[in-house]
């Protein structure tokens, strides 16, 4: 360990009522951003960061959105060092608290409870993502108390409309893409892997969303009257879907797997390392057997392989008791989760042939796109990825590894695309945090090594 | 022609008018049976008949039920003479009128039209069933007023029911089946086969309903985190789908076929020279291709073959927009028409065990059964169906058929299995009266050659 960051982590250490105290302030305020009657609390939550950012010295100020307002601060680093600027993002608000029943105890009035498995920071935005927020805010304020500066060049970026779609990120991070553009970017809104092992997630799988509309008739008819001579649209479209994997699970669509990559040996060995069990993750919901592709390890499915998922079906009479209805339409809506180089666009219209070559000559079809991104695969050639993993190694029982994530963190992408910085994606989030749910909480060990590992991370990154 | 005949004829056609006012004056009475709100008015129908059966010298009463009134009269045929005792069947309630704005009318405000294709009545029950039942009414008036006596005996049996799923008629029917047991029941209340095809239906195909309720996950899952690795319920749900059919359209169920016969030479014959255009059939609806199982006809398709539809189909996120869920269930409702000496209960029991061995081992299933009925061949030997068939050639352009009917009405079951007697359907809707829609209609032709029939099966079934 650095002489320099010693002192820093005893300060963390010594600091942490403080610093819970400061959370718990921030998580009384009902940012939810989806809901306008929230508005002025969302610009109350504002405010508040730009405070608390001020208050450690830095220069910091809210932008008003057509939405809610961003939150950016700034601060040089020391001067003449061969540092790099790091760019940091979080968000400030929060899910709806809905059904709020099924909260044991008032979501805005946060607390710490002590629970079987330890004590847990509980109420609204613990995890997602004030608390995580806080983590990289209490580093940076532990290490102007020991030092008087930072070890490298900060701006800080937080958002309000996360949890609403982020309709204002785009349009700011073009406006601002000057301030943006650091040698990488910091995002905190992810979990570790596993209880005690800490993750960069370094692959992010891409959408491509389709809605099919398949039409028989021009009308409902009578089953009684019609049915054995006239097409039943749903026959027409679950014989359809049911064409699209094959007995081993893969994707039948022509070129789906153009772009798909083999796993690095390198990777290989880090998962490997990481001892998913599968029939335990599936487990927690009830299952247990792998439904991917066959030879594909879990992660892999979770992680490295694409996916048609799908997610929504509807036809003919779905409400209570029974119609012998010949519907005249059929719908499904499905979505492909796409890795390495597979074009959405060339998967769509794979799809469209598809349908169409399988599609009795007098039914018709109507697609609906839903959404086309590309997988994003972060390049973790810069040093700060190899300096940030060992730091998290450092303060972790377990050692960090690169992971995928089979979800889509549009942030990330955003970074690469409209500033052309990559981003390093860190966080200390846990499966059973129940982020989007009644009653999430967020590790009271979570938040306390989570700032101590970015206080590693600034030391690692920036020893020039 | 019989000389009791002609005068009669003659007199239906010299008492068209009066007779047209009586149904409309029956058809102002708002029978709707399936809303309470209209209790007083199917009472007020059944008062009606009843005082009009005894103007014609009939001895008739309405009995109350737990819903709406029965009507039943009854009178002797000649003394001594060996003729049948004919059970006539009609209903007097009537279908809701929503969507009443599409509507060029008052629908309970009956009247005779003029159209491009002759004169209708139009208004709710023209056609279902008050037009129709008042064809045998009037057919009988006509009868009494030239002869003082009918040529054998007859009960009148109306249901106020019927539209809303007739729920005292089994009961009433085994209660009063001393009364009911006749040589053949007449039902009047299916169609023409064609414009001018007068047709007697003998085969009802029967109904198996089931609704598959398939679970993986306990909860809804997201797709980013879980896809690729958890069960689709929606993937398991088609694929079981997609298994029922063979490329031929044939149901790959084991023994589904065990029951049904060949058509025989005679109904095949029959059916040949009725000519149907399957094409003409379907490009009413906005198709032109017969689905069902290659190598049949369209007329075995809808008459003598069974099918199994899919009614409705549900899973994961159907509302507008898109959910990259990954749902906890998904659903189908399915029937299959039955025929010939299927038996619904062993259907079921092959269709569970199907599902369960194409069931991933992490996923479950629940069945609801909705209703198992057998199919309906009526017995045409007694001479009545003969003798009925050759007096509906009689009166219209072409050869009266015996055919099948792809639909279930549950009252010629009910005749036979509680009452012991065979039912001889014959009916003269047309195929565009829009029954159970806005703006029904009667042709006028066909009320007044309905009556004519009816006199004319009076006539030949009873030459004793």
């Amino acid at each position: 360990m650095s002489a320099r960051l010693a002192p820093v982590l005893d300060r963390i250490d010594s600091d942490l009522d403080p610093a819970l105290n400061r959370l718990l302030q921030l998580m009384r305020i009902k940012s939810i951003s989806t809901d306008p009657a929230y508005k002025a609390d969302c610009a109350a939550a504002a405010d508040l960061l730009v405070a608390d950012l001020k208050s450690i010295g830095i220069d910091a100020q809210s932008y008003e959105t057509p939405g809610h307002p961003m939150v950016m601060g700034h601060i040089d680093g020391p001067k003449n060092a061969k540092t790099p600027h790091l760019v940091f993002y979080g968000h400030y608000d929060v899910q709806p608290i809905d059904p709020i029943e099924l909260w044991n105890k008032d979501p805005f009035d946060p607390s710490i409870e002590d629970t079987a498995k330890g004590q847990v920071i509980r109420g609204r935005g613990s995890s997602d993502d004030k608390g995580q927020l806080m983590t990289f805010i209490e580093a940076c304020r532990a290490w102007m108390a020991i030092h008087g500066e930072l070890p490298c060049e900060i701006t800080f970026f937080f958002e309000g409309e996360e949890e609403s779609g982020s309709p204002s990120l785009v349009p700011f991070m073009k406006e601002h893409a000057d301030k943006l553009k650091g040698d990488v970017a910091l995002i905190c809104d992810t979990g570790l892997f596993g209880h005690d092992t800490p993750a960069i997630v370094t692959m992010l799988r891409g959408l491509m969303g389709e809605e099919i509309v398949i039409t028989a008739a021009e009308k409902d008819l009578h089953s009684g009257m019609f049915g054995g001579i006239a097409r039943n649209p749903i026959r027409v479209l679950t014989s359809i879907l049911a064409g699209l994997h094959d007995d081993t699970g893969r994707v039948t669509l022509p070129d789906f797997y153009e772009g798909v990559p083999e796993l690095s040996e390198d990777l290989r060995n880090q998962w490997q390392a990481l001892n998913f069990k599968p029939e335990q993750f599936l487990g927690e919901v009830g299952l247990h057997i792998p439904a991917g592709e066959e030879g594909k390890t879990g992660l892999q499915m979770i992680w490295s392989e694409p996916t048609l998922e799908f997610n929504g079906i509807t036809g003919g009479y779905t409400g209570k008791g029974f119609k012998t209805v010949l519907p005249s339409q059929a719908s499904v809506k499905l979505s492909a989760r796409l890795v390495g180089d597979q074009d959405p666009h060339k998967i769509r219209a794979s799809l469209h042939a598809y349908v169409k070559a399988n599609l009795p000559e007098d039914c018709s079809v109507e697609f609906h796109p839903h959404g086309a991104s590309r997988a994003s695969v972060m390049e973790t050639t810069h040093p700060a990825f190899e300096q940030a993993r060992q730091a998290l190694s450092d303060e972790w029982p377990n050692e960090a590894a690169f992971i995928g994530c089979g979800g889509s963190i549009p942030i990330a992408g955003h970074f690469k695309r409209i500033v052309g910085v990559d981003a390093l994606l860190a966080g200390f989030g846990r499966d059973d945090d129940q982020i989007h749910s009644p009653n999430e909480k967020y590790d009271l060990e979570c938040f306390h090594k989570g700032i101590r590992s970015w206080a590693r991370v600034l030391d690692a990154v920036s020893q020039g």
